[in-house]
């Protein structure tokens, strides 16, 4: 599914840490990225991220999939944006879809899977009421 | 396509610093142990890693893809052991399958594709002959 | 040395994945905060970070020592605010004062000393006459 | 204090991960490999790491300074032994002694102080005789 137009961007600083000896961003940096962005998403729409809704709410949100396809290297000549979304909310899981772009150039783009659990039970249950409001809106509408 | 019998194990020894205040291992961490996994599969097999290879030999091997699938938490109480193979072999890339387990139990399992490169160029290339060599008699025979 | 006023603020998003099982950030991500703290430092003064300091100009800023106390805990409840500024400037090292404040507390103080270096050769030299004019008024004047 | 003859012994697999476009170690990970080192210590001698003090004591260790000097850089050429040994015991904190070696050439020592803590209260408390028993045989003596 092609990514929403004007949908969440978060941007990171590329450092030279998170780069190996040739010169781009280290492989296992990137899914860490994509997750950054993730968070950034929750914090942006909700106004917590995962680790209220584990402390606060009891709430967890544990990855079963990832895929990544990357396109392009990464270096700290240019912010990293992360284009964010929430692909699909089914009845105990949300997907989302990260595009990472770099002076106009993509990067890398992944789809993530999550479920909802309770988190002291690790039990899967469905999203809280608030939350299936606030990210219905944002999800891609059928054609 | 399934794990062939009696394949490379590389052991990981979890740590505090690894897990997250659900008090399993962050996400983000998985892909790392998996690259580790197959950085480790280069060193038992060739007798150099990515390190070598970028800087010894001009050859890089960066990844075009990965995907994973998350089936239970990892958490520091036992070592987490990463089954690692060679899937197939193409004239340009090279694809490996890494399942973790631990305590008996499946943690994840993840594909990653990776393509050979000149490293100075950044450009693709056919693998060396040795290390065609050294990987094709551990590929999965069809049936 | 005390924190000079108003010195460069290098605020940091914590997040989920920097904290352990205590529910604080991880006592190993916190050199690495002060270290993205310093390497923000040169590209805010600079207009390049050690990134650009290898590739494009050969120099190297390699740490020679390090020490931090930590006065309390991090979490991602609020940004981290790192106060950073050059403390010594010697022939050949430099040394940086970071504090890391969150919600107005202290909640870690460090000092790092780098020295300069010919990148290609990892040989000691005097710092460019560019950055001993730039660090040099930031530099805490003596009473 | 000079490192005990004999003293404990943690062997990191470097990676390719783990370095930056320097080629060599970043900074940044140095300390982390410290702290794997000392959680190793505490697993090798009470047969714990901070995973299960944390989760199964209630039982916290918490940083309260660490200081490194480095001395020579680390690459994945070889085996980082990282040499550990308690340096002192107080009553409410025991510090560190870490010492990284790699080919025979010292890469980094380094001083680490920590707190004991009832975990859940984040407050100061004396260790566990059982913790008590265990390290003072190791402390070095003096002259």
């Amino acid at each position: 599914m092609p990514r929403p137009e004007g949908c969440f961007a978060h941007e990171i600083r590329v450092t030279w840490g998170d780069c190996d000896p040739a010169r781009i961003v280290y492989t296992g940096r990137i899914p860490w990225f994509a997750l950054d962005a993730i968070n950034a998403w929750w914090e942006a729409h909700v106004g917590q991220g995962w680790y209220q809704f584990e402390i606060d709410r009891n709430l967890g949100t544990p990855f079963v999939h990832m895929s990544l396809d990357f396109r392009s290297p990464i270096t700290p000549r240019h912010r990293l944006v992360c284009h964010t979304w929430p692909e699909a909310l089914g009845e105990t899981s949300i997907t989302f879809g990260v595009e990472g772009e770099q002076d106009g150039a993509l990067c890398f783009e992944g789809r993530f899977v999550c479920v909802f659990t309770v988190a002291d039970r690790f039990t899967k249950t469905p999203p809280p009421q608030d939350i299936r409001e606030i990210v219905t809106p944002h999800l891609p509408r059928l054609a």
